[in-house]
């Protein structure tokens, strides 16, 4: 068996954590030399693998490698950039496979969410219907845990954390203040369509009067008769009241977020805007002094207060990835398989990408409240190990001190450009 | 010497390490048993002293005080509420001494910023306008460090701490994006008309194209075109441009904060709003596709982000007051002195306080870059100490363990009711 090299992307809205399966995937494949050459990393994601753009990831050291463990965001660079089907831009493809070959790569790793996946799945589908052969693996991240076949997706662990911790502080700061000043506050949460991170924040809530008093999810009409009734109940019992709220509520279907915000390339709208929205309402309907806050990027890139638990499955899961390719699979995705709640117990498990490319999986009605307005216990056990442990990174003059890399480029084999 | 009881309050917006100057005062206090009886906290701050709602905190255990010192925002409640002057309210003053009186009260400590400092002092005249014998002594406390004669306040090297990480950490998550995403982040932070807060994230930018790229402060006229240019030129130079803004910024002079937030009782507009304005602007007239994040109550309450030097000067300024009272000081605030930057080293001072009262710390302008958009090395060097260290609480299923006080209220013994 003759080495052939790896490629490795970073795809869609980077996390916490992805650059811990980087490192797992990097690591893992330095282990692998008889199998695996190199590691090249697209520059921006799939966009380097088009361009001809290749990172030489075997040239840092194995102490750099190791620091993306506790390094945020997209180390190489992401991409907001979906492959079009085989018919429509058959060049891509020809494209694809014309850098590969240049550079003897035989394995593709794409790291990434659900449309990450389908590029990870029409990858895979090289082999038979271009006669490439390559093996494609997918890596799941997303922060907002909408992945199908897997527990839950690294990236998602760390945002829970923040944003349970920041609703903790926040409820206690509300409640300092509450008797001559703000009464309410609202933490606006990215998450897509789905309501997993403001579901999270509900964990902060363990005794009678604990912010948050009210989630608001996207999987959740928004009423907001019922909504009012209940801020100024919250206000009345405990003083204030702490709300969290998805970016993705739709408050009024006629509802203009203001700034005309355009799709991203995945086609989806760019969300945000619910916080001030719900504050001009309970200001004009109930006089209530308030404050919002918009975590939006601070969210997802805090790697300061990352979940050790979510830090050791994304790494886990680029391991995974080699010893998928080691095994001969393709057009699969490395998934988590829980075992069991408490105590919590998880094992490495398998998806086909078929089943995983453009799903997107919304919170389980069970996992919300009667009144929609908050998490059952059934959702407690199912976040509460997501967001178990700290996973410091080291400080350097109070300061984390993340990791840069050489980033070296490979050098060019093909003399063509390729415009994307 | 008969022992005296204390009050203690807590006053104005709250911090992420107000509660360790309570911790610092109530821990000396007991030490000093043969001239302070019990430290009576105001429930809801000075409220709770002029309606005689005083909460015992002579029956929390020594462990629960020492939680305090990693526990953010007020445990006793705050309250923005600015005694007036003796001649226009006379009623609150003899009100105060009523209470005071009732149960055996002569010190008066006071934890606060500048409005508060005034109430302070209002209140350490009592002794010669009315006759009434008590010290009072002020503790320093505000996010904003916009207080004088202290060479920072306690609060605020922890919203430093939390800019400068969290303006990194977007950093690299914008690095990331911004081939095929996002172009500008904008990261809104408090800090009323002072500029401190955005300058601490200038010291996240430690190498050439670090973010944050440009720094907004109120203490610079914000202009349009040469902010416009500068965005532009780093987005061209770096990618992307990281941008940390005031909430005191003025944008426009006729800019409409949209939602009509009033005054607060201390007569400050409620700020808020720079960064969607920001980035309307950005996006109408460069056409980049942007984020932002508003911080808000997150940044002063994160605790679990908070700075150790912050969290000791905090505790110390506590212990200090309780020495400033054994030694027989009225009418002054406990200070921060710097005696080197580097290694730093500091010391307890004192300010008297009429020249502290509504007097509020801007930058000094040599701490602004030519250009108005960063800090100098000056400002490097004031700052970094302030930063320095980290001071995590413990965490009980991945939820920072605050403590949370019996908060046993004191006997009333007054039959009278007191409107606020």
């Amino acid at each position: 068996m003759t080495a052939k090299n790896a490629f490795y992307a970073q795809s869609g809205g980077v996390t916490a954590v992805i650059n811990a399966s980087a490192a797992g995937l990097i690591e893992s494949a330095r282990e692998h030399g008889d199998a695996i050459g190199k590691v090249y990393a697209g520059r921006d994601g799939i966009v380097g693998a088009l361009t001809e753009q290749l990172i030489d990831t075997s040239v840092e050291s194995a102490d750099d490698i190791a620091a993306l463990k506790y390094t945020p965001a997209g180390i190489f660079g992401s991409a907001r950039y979906k492959l079009k089907g085989l018919d429509d831009n058959k060049a891509e493809y020809e494209r694809l496979i014309e850098v590969f070959k240049a550079h003897d790569i035989g394995y593709f790793f794409y790291n990434g969410g659900g449309d990450s996946a389908d590029t990870c799945l029409k990858v895979s589908q090289i082999a038979d219907t271009m006669g490439y052969p390559i093996q494609a693996i997918h890596i799941p991240k997303t922060m907002d845990n909408d992945l199908p076949h897997t527990d839950c997706s690294p990236g998602f662990g760390s945002v829970a954390k923040y944003t349970a911790v920041s609703i903790r502080e926040a409820g206690y700061d509300l409640h300092s203040m509450c008797k001559t000043s703000t009464k309410v506050f609202i933490l606006e949460v990215m998450g897509r369509n789905a309501g997993w991170t403001a579901a999270a924040g509900g964990l902060a809530a363990e005794a009678e009067g604990d912010a948050p008093h009210i989630l608001l999810f996207p999987e959740v009409r928004f009423d907001r008769e019922r909504f009012l009734a209940k801020v100024d109940e919250a206000v009345k019992r405990n003083g204030y009241c702490a709300i969290v709220a998805s970016e993705g509520v739709e408050i009024d279907k006629d509802f203009e977020r203001g700034d005309g915000r355009p799709a991203d390339a995945f086609g989806h709208a760019q969300l945000g805007g619910v916080a001030p929205e719900l504050a001009r309402i309970i200001k004009s309907e109930l006089g209530y002094k308030f404050h919002y806050a918009i975590a939006d990027y601070l969210m997802r890139a805090a790697r300061h207060i990352a979940s050790a638990t979510d830090v050791e499955q994304a790494y886990a899961v680029g391991r995974a990835a080699v010893d998928f390719a080691m095994a001969g699979k393709s057009g699969v995705m490395v998934t988590i398989k829980r075992e069991s709640d408490e105590p919590y117990r998880w094992s490495i498990g398998e998806a086909p990408l078929d089943e995983v490319a453009n799903v997107e999986k919304t919170m389980p009605r069970d996992f919300i409240s009667k009144d929609g307005f908050h998490i059952t216990d059934t959702a407690r056990r199912y976040l509460k190990p997501l967001i178990a442990g700290e996973s410091y990174p080291p400080y350097v003059d109070g300061l984390p001190a993340y990791a840069k890399l050489k980033s070296q480029a490979v050098p060019r084999r093909l003399h063509t450009d390729f415009k994307v």
